[in-house]
């Protein structure tokens, strides 16, 4: 007897970072009699298969969910409205539907509408990622002490929501509810706005007159290279985030400009106690996630160092 | 006979990261027949003496420069001009002074008026850093294939140049060699910004009515935490180079405002080419950051996970 859920089949569509690593824990932890998966791509797909990690690779999302008790669109949030249409015809009575996307209002907007009764649609993120993609990039430690959270409509059957989060538990992840406007606040800043932000500086400094492409590489290890990790992130999955939780984002957008501003006349004015009385407020924020282990506390994020060569 | 330089007698003044950074590599490598440094405090003196690193340890910085054929301030950027004065009579002719200053135009506008003729000014910065301080924060290989950039007034004695140089080599560093100006607007977008920005969404993050400070906490993983290290730094070294490098810090700061503008614009409009296509250029730093040994190829700086475990 296992304390973990069991799902007889369970269908991945698409098979990137995020798919990839639930595959890869789902084996490991052995919650499936059987892992199907399929993506868009020829390509995609082939590799799959020469991984050997899942049971069965299919060519068609129609094809992946028949007869599968948990299905996961491990896709874009853009295309799991389109995706959700797809399939809802083969759908097997009672299954699990779930997600991973970045942002959860637009998905239950874009995906609800084409569910037929019978299924239990039960909207996911989980807080957890790196900057790589593609089938290559997952591992089964991933969602290991992150969050993963749960945004199920008003009504949702509790015995699924129950199966679901004990199947992310499974994987290494805490769980937690919330509804999906809320997620895609707290979102917005723990994730959206810090990508936004990465995303420009890095363009800034691509473009300047003033400093060379070359010289901002060699000198970004004073800070600047902290930044380049994020803005390395897919540009499709980022294009769909911001499309997909424009309001939250803009809001959050609003304040950093706000208090961007405040910085700045501080620094213009030559204001060195209002920038120490920042700078002292910032550090609290860090020791707390350290804390909670939502971080290292090694210097640098424990980046390795070389020895030095004796002479 | 040694290819590293050789100095009689090194007096560092201030021992936290980088200070201290100094001391255990040029030990390591036999760069100094004695070390003898200071600092503001009693308590990080007596600190610096129970750690046993260096030969000789005094009160103060007069006493520290006394004889030493090599004088390097680790030092806040603002305490530079005032310690350049007090130790200016007690300098050894001919001997090297630099600094470790992440700001130069003022480090040489502050210093120099006190500097007497005879002895060698040279500024330095290595470009390389933790967000931890003070004296057990130091480690002998913070600056292995890191940048160190030189900025001597024109006519600077070239052979005096060649030993900082290859003190700093010795050490494990690059070195640079520009102007005070030049370092000051490259040090900008690579540092002084990324900095800047790092501790403005910190501080947004805290102050959100909608969001708790908790859930920031919890949700981190999902980019913000990469924003707090840095904004965990020193506010004393911050607020400094921020009032030091004013000028070149506001002028990226505008170029910054005005590319975010755009992309907030290309947000509200819904405007999904225009975002793919900046996040598809930004990729290209990454890749020659990781290119070239600034940054690891590992996803997610290589922060370690933790094994599943296994049901
Ligand atoms: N990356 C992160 O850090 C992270 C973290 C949490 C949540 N998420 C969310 O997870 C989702 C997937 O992200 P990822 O990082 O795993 O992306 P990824 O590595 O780029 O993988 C995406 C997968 O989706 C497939 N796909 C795309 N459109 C499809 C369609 N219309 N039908 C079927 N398959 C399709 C792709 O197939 P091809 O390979 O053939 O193109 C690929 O297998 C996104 O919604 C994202 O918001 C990402
Ligand atoms: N941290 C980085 O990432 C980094 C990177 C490159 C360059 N830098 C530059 O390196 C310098 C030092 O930074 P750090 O990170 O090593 O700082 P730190 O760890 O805070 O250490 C600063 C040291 O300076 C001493 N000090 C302060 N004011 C002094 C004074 N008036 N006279 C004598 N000693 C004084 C302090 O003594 P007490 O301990 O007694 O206060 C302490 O030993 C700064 O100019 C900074 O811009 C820093």
């Amino acid at each position: 007897m296992s304390a973990h859920p069991h799902f007889q089949r369970v269908a991945l569509i698409g098979f990137g970072l995020i798919g990839g690593s639930i595959a890869r824990a789902a084996k490991l932890q052995g919650l499936a009699g059987e892992i199907v998966t399929t993506a868009r791509s020829e390509k995609t797909r082939a590799r799959v298969v020469e991984l050997g990690i899942v049971d069965e690779v299919v060519a068609t999302n129609a094809e992946a969910v028949k007869d599968a008790d948990l299905v996961i669109l491990c896709i874009p949030v853009g295309a799991c409205g389109p995706v959700a249409q797809e399939i809802a015809a083969h759908l097997k009575p009672g299954a699990i539907i779930s997600d991973v996307g970045s942002v959860k209002g637009a998905i239950v907007r874009d995906m609800s509408p084409h569910l037929p009764r019978g299924i239990h649609f039960i909207p996911a993120h989980p807080v957890a990622g790196t900057e790589h993609s593609g089938p290559d990039s997952g591992f089964a430690e991933l969602f290991i002490n992150r969050w993963c959270i749960l945004t199920p409509p008003e009504g949702t059957d509790t015995a699924a929501v129950d199966r679901l989060r004990g199947f992310w538990a499974a994987l290494g992840a805490k769980v937690e509810v919330m509804t999906p406007d809320h997620h895609d606040l707290v979102l917005a800043i723990t994730s959206h706005l810090p990508h936004l932000i990465a995303y420009t500086i890095v363009g800034t400094a691509d473009e300047l007159a003033q400093v060379t492409e070359s010289e901002v590489i060699k000198f970004s290890a004073g800070g600047f290279r902290d930044f380049t990790r994020i803005a390395a992130s897919d540009p499709t999955m980022w294009r769909d985030v911001f499309l997909a939780n424009k309001e939250a984002v803009l809001e959050m957008l609003g304040t950093f400009n706000e208090d961007l501003a405040k910085l700045t006349r501080a620094i213009r004015r030559g204001d060195g106690e209002a920038l120490f009385d920042h700078f002292t407020r910032t550090r609290a924020i860090r020791r707390g996630i350290v804390e909670i282990g939502q971080d290292s506390a090694a210097a640098d994020f424990g980046r390795p160092h070389a020895a030095l060569d004796k002479k």
